[in-house]
């Protein structure tokens, strides 16, 4: 292992990449703008294909449009490990959220190629489809690990015909999607690298975080029904106002995360009113609520406190209430044996940590239970996140892409 | 006026016209769908102009598209009487708001037709172009009345390139509205038949209501802006969550008439977040709000209050917070001589009235200083507006018109 700890990543090379991809699709404030399966979305997986290429890895691409490059350094049935993350973003989103584990994890593989080592797996990085969830969120890597169905294909959050444009567009189908499964036995492992989006880092200082687990999630449809009424002529209190529901609804929120779950969150996303005109009390007001949790006693808890919350608002105002569940994944934890190759890493590199629990979801939830995940964070400034404010130093970066370099290696030689 | 006196409209035609009218753009649920310049809205227009012909009445469009039957019962250069409503509806509205004073007017002039009268002033069936405001509210009547400047038309509350393809649907130009302005001399006065639009008529148990006033109103749109924030890594407390204060102003609109202002309403219609994802923090919430009151002093004392409260709601949730002034109508009372006339009318046919205020705005408000104003209003079960539940019963119908013709014949014989 001595000369495999002396190994580093290139910064230069992985600068160049990193600048190369923040190009495409750039919204000239620092953001990048690709939804999955946009223009902006497919020309980075072409950047991707030829870079691999140009770097003499064997580029495949899978039924679900997930972009792998692969280096052959273990026994040709050896299993894979994977490393990487995603290149499509959120609406007007940032810059790092994705493309540094894409890049760190193409420097990974060069930098093992280049070494000339021989090693007990084979080493993938790839670059899932759709993590952000224009579509289907974590569509490729749920995909690969054989867990989404063709009725979760029929019945998308995005709606079923952006689905299938978006299919169109990238040559993908139900069928194809579907036949991206893997067998459990190919698959060594999946280590991802990622900003962190939130500020405990920063406020910790330390340059790394080491992900314990990834946060569960419900998301809901509601809908409460008033009736609509002139609203010039109408009383007050003769009003049966949907708008004073949804109202309350988003207020009451807030307030019971801030009183009782102080390691949730709740946001109420989308409002929309019908008809919608100045001079017509709401007759219907449909919110997006989603609420996450670091635990499925917390998140079982707080589900029931906003439902009963929803149903409290609806009362007030004599409004009839629909509930529509639109998803639900329990928290996900990480693999210890992961956690502790991440952490054997930053002792090597003498580099600070902290354990975190991660707010978002990523696609090493998919993979979770499949084989071992983990994943490891880099600071982001101001805690920014899905906004062109995204920023992580530099040294931050070149830091985190040589503990997943470490840590992938220790994981490789089994040695945790 | 004796002879005068015997004059009844003929039930028979006027519920066919009544029904055919209803079918047009028919919801299926009693209502209608008919916003401006709509096909539906076209079609009764073209109802309209055939239905005036076969009656033998001179059809006449303005460059506002505003639709007039015309009878020639007075010399060539005297002034019109006008009598009329509006046949476009808000979105998914009911059967009766407008089309019954049109029906009705229309019958006005083909009784006096049959009669052969002579009277002192011509007569004019209108129905005047977009009253609801799916463009401009009150557009034709405001152009008529030269009420309308060429700003207006850059700015309409509905947008501009709404109104420019309206425009073209319907075969209008800037130009040709503006044109439509009348010498005010030409006009002898205006009369509309509508439903209340409330329950006052229903809950006094009287058929008619003398309408002695218009209400006035200000419509605004507020933007609140915060940050776009990752809604799972983000916590509450670093949130700048602009749906929280769109909430809070919300409820507060309601709260602040209900304590202290009776009299008058405020209604917020439409509300949207941007970028509008269940997994990020809204960082822009835009509201359409439209309050009304009786009179010019509580109308500002109203604005104030609202005003204020939709700082407050940005302080608390330390948002910023824009402002912009979308119109604002001062009330408008209702001539004493057409109400005196309304009032004959009634007392003749032996018809209980009550005399009421309009929470709504009608064309007639346009036409108010140019020429002698008045409406009348019929019974509106359970005081339904703007939805198909809307319903007069026929025989309130029936007394409604009968007491707009001789109302009107009582101010073309210039008795009141």
């Amino acid at each position: 292992m001595e000369r495999l700890d002396t190994l580093r990543i290139n910064p230069t090379r992985m600068r160049e990449d990193f600048r190369a991809l923040a190009a495409i699709g750039g919204t000239g404030d620092g953001g990048v703008h690709r939804p999955a399966f946009s223009e902006a979305h497919l020309a980075t997986r072409e950047w991707f294909r030829q870079r691999a290429e140009q770097a003499g890895l064997a580029v495949r691409v899978d039924g679900a449009g997930n972009h792998s490059a692969f280096l052959g350094c273990g026994s040709s049935g050896a299993p894979a490990l994977l490393l990487g993350s995603h290149l499509d973003s959120v609406p007007y989103g940032g810059r790092f959220d994705g493309p540094l584990g894409v890049v760190a994890a193409l420097e990974v593989l060069q930098v093992v190629a280049e070494a000339g080592l021989s090693l007990p797996v084979n080493l993938e990085a790839i670059d899932f489809t759709d993590e952000e969830g224009a579509l289907i969120s974590l569509l490729g890597s749920l995909a690969l690990a054989g867990k989404l169905s063709l009725a979760d294909l029929q019945t998308p959050r995005g709606g079923r015909e952006a689905l299938q444009a978006g299919m169109r567009r990238a040559g993908l189908s139900d069928d194809s999607i579907l036949s991206a499964q893997r067998e459990p036995g190919s698959l060594a492992g999946y280590l991802e690298l990622h900003i962190e989006q939130g500020p405990r880092l920063i406020r910790a200082g330390a340059p790394i975080g080491i992900v314990t687990g990834l946060v569960g999630s419900c998301s809901y449809v509601l809908t409460y029904m008033g009736r609509a009424d002139h609203a010039g002529t109408t009383s007050m209190e003769d009003r049966l106002d949907a708008a004073q529901g949804a109202a309350a609804f988003t207020l009451a929120t807030r307030e019971a995360v801030l009183r009782n779950f102080p390691d949730c969150v709740a946001n109420v996303g989308a409002i929309t009113l019908s008809p919608g005109a100045f001079n017509i009390v709401p007759a219907k007001a449909t919110l997006w609520l989603e609420l996450r949790a670091p635990d499925a006693g917390q998140m079982e808890k707080l589900e029931a406190r906003l439902l009963a919350d929803a149903h409290l608002a609806a009362e007030r105002f004599s409004l009839s209430l629909e509930i529509e569940m639109k998803g639900k994944h329990y928290p996900t934890p990480m693999d210890k044996g992961v956690q502790d190759a991440i952490r054997s890493a930053c002792l090597q590199l003498g580099l600070k940590w902290i354990d975190l629990f991660s707010g978002a979801w990523h696609d090493a939830q998919s993979l979770a239970g499949i084989c071992p995940v983990g994943m490891l964070f880099v600071p982001s400034q101001d805690g920014a996140s899905h906004s062109p404010r995204e920023f992580t130093s530099w040294d931050d970066c070149l830091n985190g892409a040589n503990v997943l370099l470490q840590a992938a290696l220790r994981l490789a030689m089994g040695q945790v």
